[in-house]
């Protein structure tokens, strides 16, 4: 970790107000300390048969969420994880250089020979782990009135105990992407009984961008609510930037090595070799690396298939292995050679993201036998990962019309055996280039409500360019709301809560609980202290916005209606 | 038209590039123009058995898109219907301040007494109008190849004829908005088996915006692809404003009356009255506005349930429809003298949208016994206006979780005989202030996949005040997306063919159609150029793009993949 980015922006504290309040809960079964953001309402609301006068919300910040944390890049995060428990079976405990708190040399820990380490050889053995303990309080967001569930028309509240994940795990339906070697993380779930999460994808090109600007953005990335990064780099300094932004990040980093590899291979795909990827594998497995995506679905017999579609093969890492196909006349090595990568993989505890190098590149190509093709050998391979007790999760599309998406699902739960699903929109239309995070957030929306466990971000240069940090904040947060409505549709009694607790604040004017609830709070309250400013109001907390002012604001008008009372309906009037 | 907006400002040409061309198509039953935007490619595309240089798009702009149209605020745009051949019984010709070419002394057109002119009059009757023929036209974009569908998975194609267009209007599952005394209308029709539909809302409030600002948000609102806007203005006058933005507007232009007889009441909604209403209705028929939202459905025997509710009444017509119930001891008005306001109506061929008073305000009161109580009278209504020959439309809310939305559309058809559905989103979260133009998005695309006709938009700012220009821009791309993706779920041809124009432009790197073919080619261009720019290039047509670089541009590499060719599958490989 020699050369620190320069221009390493630090995040202002997230606490504007003052009603944020990083909050930590303790594990019972091990020593981990969960962090979460308490925020304090400016009144107590009654949602049924509780009352609020705070709100505990899921936080993917880690320390850059908390105030007290001096952010120094250079140092890196706190590694967490090394006060847990560690699995015995690993090689070396972590080295650091006491004299200067870095971590740059770390000795990686493999897991020693004959041993299983990763979470689902110890789910499957009935083992709770501290990684299992701390999803389980995190997903349960400290609210102790979960079972009783806020959302309607009958959906199931399940309360996610340690042992409720430990079984998902053991089963294959949701991963925790915990690389030994990244112990700066906080572990977090990906399956479809949990939040929905989102991924965002930074990295430069050779095209432009620097290290400073790709942590800058994973950073960021956190703050605004990511809850993996992948980082997507191809241009030079790619092992730097992967380090510093792992060092740096409290969430699971994902990356595909082929990328690395290719440079490797100076750009050139038929000159690749799975003695170079495999070493490429190891090198990022010793940073902590948590996930990779692995394109080992694509297969010779796939590609005239993909020729005859209109935009061919639109996954950066599917057509790199097309090419070494065909150039070479061999099958694709990444599936020739995948027990050899699942035992790697095994080492160190790295969850496989099984690429889908033939996704529909556009609207036409959706749902095609290119595509369900390769989705039956993700499936084989799920199995084959599986016999290693290696976490799997399966790649998603990409562009498929809104009647099609259902179909996606369906099949890639009966193809994967349950696997999350893990997407990249879908897009529903070809034809909202510069808007994008939109389209793929109506995708998103609708597939996560159907079981998707991940959704990838598109940022709104998608189809045009590198995003910039705006784009990845646009990004994010748009597919936060994606996933969000997603979990209302599931029934997630938190989430049915948040947005009962927002809700009330809003028929309460009370505008700072509105702001602080919502997913952009400082977009909000910027905005709309703006409207009112330029209307000429002094007053921050109206009881009316400017949007319709004050003789036409209906909540104010429906409170009044409501004061009137009545039973004209011969029921009480307040239930 | 007195006192002219000082500030107007003229839409720029909309033919930057010189690729997008205005084009007229001529009726044959009638002198009618249809105007289109013909899209000029820069190579010629091979669509299944179809060859294409050239893309006829569906334009909202009217004269706006036309480079070649002077705009002059204070004349108005051309009244291109009285050159149509008009019902003869209506009172009086327009009579056109010759001296001036102002409107402003055109004498209000009526239908004489005991005749019949709206348009589902005349479907009823059998007989075809020049307004039916119009949006057979539009409909249908000048596609000799509608028949041959584009769409996959045996989705059918209808070709609009002015035939099909008579029938779903005579049996009121589809409506042409356009009032007599609307001459500048180019008209369009709203129903589910048409292309989908989305409505702008502009309107000062009393808080902030003038009229020069609103006029210049409606003509915008066209250009940028509106299919209708409401003028939801509450602050002072009303009446110069709404007079404005018709005599500039070629889209239909709907209000909620009630708005304007509250100023006259002085804001006191106890105060309003059948009479004051009655005038307010006459008054804005008189000058063209072509859809009313009236809120004759709510009635006292809901408003227990609304006060039970979570966010009350959240529709601001409905909530002062409520306060003059409750402080009156009376039913709803316009409930008890609708089958006057259908006389007026059907004397202008002015259509009712049944507003939704009682939708919901938040998740948690979606689908409630309130919501779909007053859907039952909206239904009830819907067959008292057909007996009147009034077409009807079907408001719908408002925020509802995703998987609770088709319950909406189900409902909707089955209570409401089929009429079209008319949807504020839905937003199917709570907590996106500050982005709801997405949460809308991702709603509207759902339910309007499901048939619904018509999304109203929601701009960034809903919850937090006025929306200006850019956030009426953000609310109609971001549903335009929606309404298109549900064209595609819906399978109309023009829209797939558009969908695979663009991917095979993006296939071809032909950036130029690209940017043309996209929902916002402006922004398009312009982020792409910023992009090269920023990373040094000067080839503005380079390949690839800045997102992965020359190297891991998977689409060129795919290409290559292609040229290599191969028929591993034994199949043959370019099908």
């Amino acid at each position: 970790m020699h050369n620190p980015p320069e221009h390493f922006s630090i995040p202002e504290p997230a606490t504007a107000t003052g009603a944020m309040k990083k909050t930590f809960v303790k594990g019972t079964l091990f020593p981990v300390e969960v962090g979460m953001q308490r925020l304090d309402l400016s009144k107590t609301y009654r949602c049924g048969d509780h009352e609020f006068s705070s709100f505990p919300m899921y936080d993917t910040g880690g320390p850059f969420s908390d105030p007290s944390f001096r952010v120094d890049p250079e140092k890196g995060i706190p590694p967490v994880r090394d006060s847990w428990p560690f699995p015995e079976r690993v090689t070396e405990p972590p080295v650091l250089n006491a004299s200067q708190g870095k971590l740059s040399s770390r000795t990686p820990r493999k897991t020693k020979e004959g041993f299983g380490i990763t979470q689902m050889h110890f789910a499957r053995k009935g083992i709770v782990t501290p990684e299992m303990e701390y999803v389980a309080i995190r997903e349960n967001q400290q609210l102790e009135t979960w079972t009783a569930a806020f959302s309607k028309g009958g959906r199931p509240a399940i309360p996610f105990s340690a042992e409720f994940v430990r079984k998902e795990i053991a089963d294959g339906r949701a991963i925790i992407p915990a690389n030994i070697n990244h112990p700066e993380l906080e572990p977090m779930i990906i399956g479809r009984k949990f939040r929905v999460k989102i991924n965002a994808n930074i990295g430069n090109s050779a095209l432009g961008s620097c290290i400073e600007e790709e942590v800058d953005k994973a950073v960021w990335a956190c703050r605004w609510g990511a809850d993996t990064v992948m980082d997507l780099s191809t241009g030079k300094d790619i092992h730097r930037t992967r380090e510093w932004i792992l060092r740096n990040s409290p969430v699971p980093i994902g990356t595909v090595p082929i990328y690395q590899a290719l440079e490797k291979a100076g750009g050139q795909a038929e000159k690749l070799s799975w003695e170079l990827y495999r070493d490429t594998l190891v090198e990022q497995a010793e940073q902590g690396v948590d996930y990779f995506t692995i394109h080992a679905g694509i297969l010779l017999r796939h590609l005239p298939a993909a020729d005859r579609r209109l935009t061919g093969i639109v996954s950066r890492g599917g057509s790199i292995m097309a090419k070494w196909c065909r150039a070479n006349k061999e099958e694709n090595f990444l599936y020739t050679h995948f027990d050899e990568i699942c035992r790697i993989l095994q080492d160190y505890d790295i969850a496989v993201s099984l690429g889908d190098a033939l996704r529909p590149g556009s609207i036409a190509d959706a749902n095609d036998e290119a595509q369900f093709g390769e989705l039956k050998v993700l499936g084989e391979l799920t199995k084959a990962a599986w016999a290693h007790d290696v976490q799997v999760m399966i790649e998603g599309p990409g562009h498929v019309p809104l009647d099609m998406v259902a179909e996606n699902m369906q099949k890639q739960l009966e193809l994967c055996h349950e696997a999350p699903f893990y997407t990249l929109g879908p897009l529903v239309t070809d034809i909202a280039a510069g808007r994008d995070h939109i389209n793929s957030a109506i995708g998103g929306a609708l597939i996560a409500s159907m079981g998707c466990s991940m959704l990838c971000y598109v940022t709104p240069k998608e189809h045009l360019g590198l995003p910039d940090r705006n784009d990845v904040r646009e990004g994010i947060i748009s597919h936060k709301i994606a996933a969000h409505a997603a979990d209302l549709a599931k029934g997630n009694p938190a989430a049915w809560l948040h947005d009962e607790l927002m809700s009330r604040a809003r028929f309460d004017f009370a505008w700072e609980d509105q702001f602080n609830l919502s997913l952009d709070s400082e977009r909000n309250r910027q905005v709309h202290g703006e409207s009112l400013a330029s209307a000429g109001h002094s007053n921050k907390n109206p009881d009316f916005c400017t949007m319709c002012g004050p003789d036409f604001c209906s909540m104010k008008k429906s409170r009044e209606v409501q004061e009137m009372g009545g039973t004209e309906d011969g029921k009480s009037g307040n239930g």
